[in-house]
């Protein structure tokens, strides 16, 4: 199962152990992430980068602009997570955690954390098509909330600025109500200003004097 | 691994196939069905009830009050999600759908609609309680950011109500904005309503006269 057009992805895994390593720890999680590249390039997925959790600068994420990040965490997930969300706290992008640690302790602060795909010991290969797809969806979803969300704050937070503007000037100028609110606006149409930076200017003033 | 105290689970399968009916989709869907229900019991949850998702109404559900609804749905998965989703529409709550249908175009839907797992051909009963563990979260989370997003609405839908009912009062009775708010406010505690609800009361009638 594909998930349309190619999806460029990031892959966040360790590195990969010099071949004097011989820990089978090391060889197992090698193994791990061959098998789950391997079902990304076989999805259809073109994979942008490997790079380990702990070399990752929010600048590198931004240049290779994946569409998502899959974390490869055989242990310790949450580390590496912590590593993921610092470098895309300016720009959200879905995340997808392969993790072996069963500790669901976790999954909480994961899902706060922007994690929209989150698959425990299961790296089926056949699946990773649609687990991409899911994830996808609910990344949209959830973006789609949050900008909900930012927009009803920002207009509340616009009315209440206008607002206090309006009464200082109405205090200051014994102006009607009416009066003050087209002052506002005539003053954000001659500046070419947004009627709330008018009014927030006029509130910074006003605590001056 | 289990997820913490027993989760209270509401399946949706299709009806077991009466005995005499030995076409080989029945039997593998029932077959299907006792797997996945035989995890949910291994993993701690307790099954509340199975009902098929065609007989599923709201008061139904609301009475048997579950902590989870388990969608089984090995194909057909959208129809089984929309009954669902009715029967969920007063109160949401967290779905998982596990399903066969590889069709992933109606996952957008789906995830829209409130299923906060979305399984697709992949029944290991190994992974069942992490599943449901990512979907309470996820289902929390998701209920967190709704519940901002209608405070916000609500507290911009107030500002507005008042700020309109304001405008009526300074312009009908010739107030000051100040002496205006005082009314509505001193209205609003000497008949213990909320000040939104004294606001709405003055533009209904403002706007029969």
């Amino acid at each position: 199962m594909t998930v349309g057009p190619a999806l460029r992805i990031l892959v966040v895994a360790p590195d990969s152990p010099a071949s004097a390593d011989a820990r089978p720890e090391a060889e197992r999680q090698a193994e791990r992430s061959r098998l789950l590249q391997g079902s990304l390039l076989e999805n259809g997925c073109t994979i942008v980068a490997v790079l380990p959790a702990d070399a990752l600068p929010g600048e590198r994420v931004a240049q290779l602009d994946p569409d998502l990040i899959v974390v490869d965490a055989e242990s310790d997930a949450r580390a590496a997570l912590e590593h993921v969300v610092l470098a895309t706290r300016d720009r959200r992008r879905p995340i997808v955690l392969f993790t072996d640690d069963g500790d669901v302790t976790h999954v909480s602060d994961a899902v706060a954390a922007g994690v929209c795909g989150y698959v425990i010991a299961g790296l089926a290969p056949g699946r990773i098509g649609a687990v991409l797809a899911v994830a996808m969806a609910r990344f949209r979803h959830e973006q789609r909330l949050r900008r909900e969300l930012a927009d009803a704050q920002s207009e509340l937070e616009e009315r209440k600025v206008v607002e206090r503007a309006k009464g200082v000037l109405m205090e200051r100028q014994r102006l009607g109500e009416g009066e003050a609110y087209a002052r506002l606006r005539r003053a954000a149409m001659d500046r070419g200003l947004r009627l709330r930076d008018v009014a927030q200017r006029i509130l910074d003033v006003a605590d001056l004097s």
